[in-house]
């Protein structure tokens, strides 16, 4: 699809809140924005003052001047306009937000209203690019704002509002301070060539800062990782023999978790997986197919099973209702080798932990049926992921674009070409050019100070809903 | 469960939009709104002028005070908060909107805040509730606003819309000046009741006004079949043998219908009703199982759901792919006796309709396959709904609430009770005692002048949705 439309000139429109509510809201934004709405309201609109709310009919037009026009004229709804004056708006723009009753066949028609005079629906995350080519927001902002919304449990929504509110933004700004130091001390090198002594001192001076540098960049790339699990839930396996109770575990473990707003959130789920939060933080657990012991054969599909399930988890819980076998034990060993598992021992409302021989510790005690215990499971599970390196860098900063992730391994990967070049003596030409490159590849975060091209700028806000 | 919350008191709280956009609505109505939103966004919104938009940040508030209290406090969202003043609000109370972004977490969070503020979560339709007792709206047209929110096409809508903007209640008003006339006129009656022949021409006036009451609620009530068809869709059953193009014209007929907003209305389907609008009004399509010719106990069966898919049906159509035999047209001819049908040909992409002997007339050609003549056949659709009596009353007004059909056949009883008792040369005070239960069915449509049971409130608000 091409995108002629001049972003100057067009006024766009898009449905803001998700239909089926009791309100709705309807977003307009352009240069055009006052004169569009007054004309589906009949009256100027302009003259409303900034950041003020009028209530007001939204009349559909005739198309054709009839003789009676008062017999014409079809109330739409009785809408609540809020009007915002450039620059003091989400998108920089002109704006005006319609607050109509939410039904599908009013948002609809205010839409086409709209449409037929002139304004134009907007692309996914459209209000968001034009407040970004507004200079509102910088790109990393603009992402979180994405994040934001998506966000359904306190972890995502606490990385998404720091980056929101410019704390990695601003952690990349000390980095550029940095490497702009890196640059000039490069020249002075540049400048003083000609005396040998004067280079080495200040080669050292260029290798520490270098190192500091690409320490930093290392932290925030390192980030990643944590930011994926806390996205998508930290995965946790559930394993054990069959009729263990996997199943009422994990069914006990999730229902548990309430929420005033009923969720929402697209996880696409299939038989054997459910998220759930535990203290703000969300965990996928992953409910194994049980180990069967009929025939050798189909233990091995067994373990084959286990074992996919605990390469995806951060976390196991190897769930037990009797003694392993030694040789379950053994196996168990390997299968967990330099995993972090937790043992759990189930039914204990009908089967005594006392049974059990103590050289499994620590062995949780748990009743999946009664909930006894779950409570101290989920602390425990939460302590486990904490410990299993849930860190954030050291200014609390936590990656959780791929695009960042990209961008912050290209400038890794130039920043070491730079040390390299350091220890080998080269060039300061070459040096200063490879700079470029960290520096060219950290602005491309926050899109500052370059020209992002279009396509960028469309695939980054593609992946927006309307209306933002 | 018992609702022992004074009115008076009470401040609440609800989500207003559906959970899922890029915006989210929190509603909060009563006489705390401004002071509770103001603890939730730490600084005095009360101070913010009356209809007025403004930043701010939501800010989770620690339990207890921390010595270094900025590390402790968490930025919820940036929003907008819109403030309200009592009576200059939806609710006539003071009020406040914020507009978060639409996450779950943030709107979870955010009410949580209000509630641990001492906000409650309104009940269904409470806020429309608050504007009804505060006299902002009567009951039908409080009632009006949960079935605008529940409109998909223009027909629903403008039924909503025009019992919203109180052309019901404005009818009611007429029908009540004249039953209060009849009243006075009654009571003229009993004064001057020693003159016999003053009398007589009294109860001729009486009568007159009686009965153009009579038919004036009973035209009322007259619109309910046509609110009902309305409102579920006007059942349309497309028969005919297996195989003759059932399934494809209904497709043809449904596909063809696009809204700039995804289809949210929640019409159980099952596998063979469709609904869709033809100028917007709507539609239901039923699909019959096709009549089969195998042996006669299949056939009869056949007949039996065609039979059932007629009678449900207002418009029949008959779909054929060849001259049906005199036998079939017999057979048809009394199925359908009465009874509004179209009798359509299809595939005339293959088969010439000239092959059709004359005799049946009015015959509609189509392909469903290629969408030939399916224009022509759904104008022709909306022709014969609209023969079929879609009708208002004489004001333009179709009753859809079975609260008001009640109250209406409740009134219509009555009224003809004084008609009858007028003919009967009942006594005045009879004749009194039932004039003010016509009166009385009718202000229960609107809760004017009247007090409504508690219970009865709720009912009608329950069916609401939440943050209306």
């Amino acid at each position: 699809m091409i995108h002629c439309h001049s972003l100057d000139s067009d006024t766009i429109c898009a449905l803001a809140t998700a239909p089926g509510g009791a309100l709705g809201i309807i977003r307009v934004s352009g240069p055009q924005a006052l004169s569009m709405v007054s004309k589906i309201c009949r009256r100027d609109i302009s003259d409303f003052p900034a950041n003020s709310v009028r209530y007001t009919h939204i009349v559909s037009t005739p198309l054709q001047p009839v003789a009676e026009p008062q017999q014409q004229i079809e109330i739409v709804d009785e809408a609540l306009i809020t009007v915002f004056h450039a620059p003091r708006s989400y998108t920089g723009e002109d704006a005006v937000e319609i607050s109509c009753h939410g039904s599908a066949y009013i948002l609809n028609k205010v839409l086409d209203m709209l449409v037929k005079n002139g304004c134009r629906i907007a692309r996914p995350g459209e209000f968001t690019q034009r407040a970004y080519l507004n200079g509102k927001l910088d790109l990393s902002q603009a992402e979180a704002v994405a994040d934001l919304i998506a966000a359904t449990n306190k972890a995502t929504h606490d990385i998404a509002m720091s980056q929101l509110r410019g704390h990695f933004s601003s952690d990349l700004k000390t980095l550029r301070g940095q490497l702009l130091e890196l640059t000039s001390l490069l020249e002075l090198e540049l400048d003083f060539s000609d005396h040998e002594d004067l280079e080495f001192a200040n080669r050292t001076e260029l290798l520490e800062l270098a190192q500091k540098i690409e320490s930093h960049i290392a932290s925030l790339a390192q980030t990643f990782e944590t930011g994926q699990a806390l996205k998508q839930g930290i995965p946790v396996a559930i394993i054990g023999k069959t009729n263990v109770g996997k199943s009422t575990l994990l069914n006990q473990l999730v229902n548990d978790n309430r929420a005033i707003v009923s969720d929402i959130h697209g996880t696409t789920r299939d038989t054997i997986e459910e998220t759930m939060d535990i203290n703000g933080v969300q965990f996928r657990f992953i409910d194994t197919a049980g180990l069967r012991e009929t025939t050798d054969e189909v233990e091995k599909i067994g373990i084959e099973r286990t074992m996919q399930a605990i390469n995806q988890a951060r976390i196991v819980i190897w769930l037990l209702d009797q003694q392993p076998s030694c040789d379950e034990l053994e196996e168990m060993h390997n299968l967990l080798k330099g995993k972090i598992h937790l043992c759990v021992h189930n039914k204990i409302d009908i089967i005594d932990s006392k049974t059990f021989t103590p050289y499994i510790t620590p062995l949780f005690t748990i009743s999946a049926k009664t909930g006894e215990g779950i409570p101290n499971l989920k602390q425990q599970i939460f302590k486990e992921a904490q410990k299993s390196g849930l860190t954030a860098n050291a200014n609390g900063i936590i990656i959780t674009n791929a695009r960042h992730y990209e961008a912050l391994t290209h400038a890794h990967a130039n920043i070491q070409r730079v040390i390299y070049g350091l220890h080998q003596q080269q060039s300061g030409d070459l040096l200063a050019e490879d700079l470029r490159l960290v520096l060219s590849d950290l602005t491309e975060i926050t899109g500052e100070g370059q020209i992002t091209p279009q396509e960028t700028l469309n695939h980054i806000f593609s992946s927006f809903c309307v209306g933002k």
